[in-house]
């Protein structure tokens, strides 16, 4: 039996975000082992680097099982201090970035940190503009401004509008709006006048009643608002203004925000911006 | 000279958001490279696989160079169908899930994108509070539940509080309000009442007078408000009450809100929720 668990390292030259998304992804692979993790950030000294070479090597568990690092460090004096460190060391800049240099036929900067720098400030402002949108059109807050959104997300309340409209704001820099369906909504067969126009931005959103009820009842236990057949009945009710309608959802009952976030993106066809490079 | 720009792709059984973010941090090596991206994600079934391998055929230029894949293909045999490709392809799972099962001595589980399912739903409850709380405490909305906070971010109008709180909220799980500091807070050498009993919380951001000119300027041109004298005033007066009341700060003008948010985390050792694994 081995219940101790496993170090492991997210290590960069820059934010450490890259190795933190690329090493939760792997270790989701082995959904039977037990890690802990720690991120460590803005290595970009000799010192710091020597620094995380000891602690990496302190991670030895007391089943003598060495830590795992994933690390994207970009510059190779700091990279090879950190190698030295008796760890497993899974870096994607090692054997990517020389396979790059060939295919492109140029060498790479050697820098570390910059995908997470500000590379275009007119693209920073798109994306500060997006979550400005976002906000001041969250949960039907606002609704003079539709015709400037990129996409409405519609759905009765707890669906997981708000955290979906975030998220394509701050990653992808959508203008993304929402809408709550209500009780009113529901006695009419046309779609809710504020919405009315918009007909092909409008995206639905769904989920099983049973978890609905659950997420309800963390607000107002025992309420009429989180019991089953009230949540039944909103969600039945929306899923046929759905149809009614035409209108494209998704049921994000098994979910993260990034999986619905990508989905819609994928359904929709809208584009991402390009933040990054 | 070699002006026509190489075609990407970001392709995954999941979300694709582990390529996208690896692959912006490969592409950002090679700033003075001209990319065209594309991302393919939920390649989950053998049409879509073979779909998306005549379509990374097709993406060859017109000066005949070849396209460029970042995948994170977890099934095997889908990975191997687009492997088929002609193009340089680049994907972290196979060289390091067979040293990650090595290492563990397990084998992994070869699911696509289950990074970003929902794992544990007491955790993903956690990332929608924080959420919840960060947007109801932005701008200094609500200061009640000040004591609830994880961190308040402070700072004058525009120096990317908003974003950074909502980011933390979203990535890190953690509930970041924030607090404006206006002309009235700077009348006095006191911290602002709503935030003085919780001094350790604090968090100050703030960014050159160009900068903030150039960001206030969008919103309100020729005004008061976006002139380099009132932005000079404002940011000093701030820097005078961080320094006055020891509180730590940040300068923020060259940071993407993902370098703002590594950042804190660092200073401050907040930790991470860890929602993915």
């Amino acid at each position: 039996m081995n219940a101790e668990a496993r170090q492991v390292f997210f290590v960069s030259n820059g934010t450490a975000i890259t190795a933190e998304t690329l090493g939760h992804s792997l270790l989701a692979q082995f959904p039977s082992q037990n890690f802990r993790t720690k991120t460590i950030p803005f290595i970009n000294t000799e010192d710091k680097a020597l620094a995380v070479r000891d602690e990496i090597d302190q991670g030895i568990n007391s089943l003598n099982e060495l830590p795992i690092v994933i690390a994207t460090m970009a510059d190779p004096e700091l990279k090879k201090i950190v190698g030295e460190s008796k760890a497993l060391i899974l870096d994607p800049f090692s054997d990517f970035l020389p396979r790059l240099e060939k295919i492109l036929d140029v060498e790479s900067s050697n820098l570390g940190g910059i995908s997470h720098r500000i590379s275009n400030s007119s693209l920073y402002e798109s994306r500060i503009d997006a979550i400005d949108f976002s906000l001041i059109h969250d949960d039907g807050g606002k609704t003079r401004n539709y015709d400037e959104s990129d996409i409405i997300l519609i759905g009765v309340s707890r669906t997981g509008k708000t955290p979906s409209c975030l998220y394509l704001a701050l990653q992808f820099g959508l203008k993304a709006a929402n809408y709550p369906i209500t009780e009113e909504d529901m006695d009419s067969d046309n779609l809710p006048e504020p919405i009315r126009p918009f007909k092909d931005r409008l995206y639905g959103l769904t989920t099983d009643a049973n978890r609905l009820v659950n997420i309800r009842q963390e607000r107002r236990p025992n309420s009429r608002y989180s019991s089953i057949e009230q949540c039944r009945f909103e969600l039945r009710a929306a899923e046929e203004m759905y149809h009614r309608h035409n209108i494209r959802y998704l049921n994000t009952t098994t979910m993260s925000v990034e999986e619905i976030a990508a989905r819609i993106l994928e359904d929709t066809g809208l584009h991402r911006l390009e933040h990054s490079v």
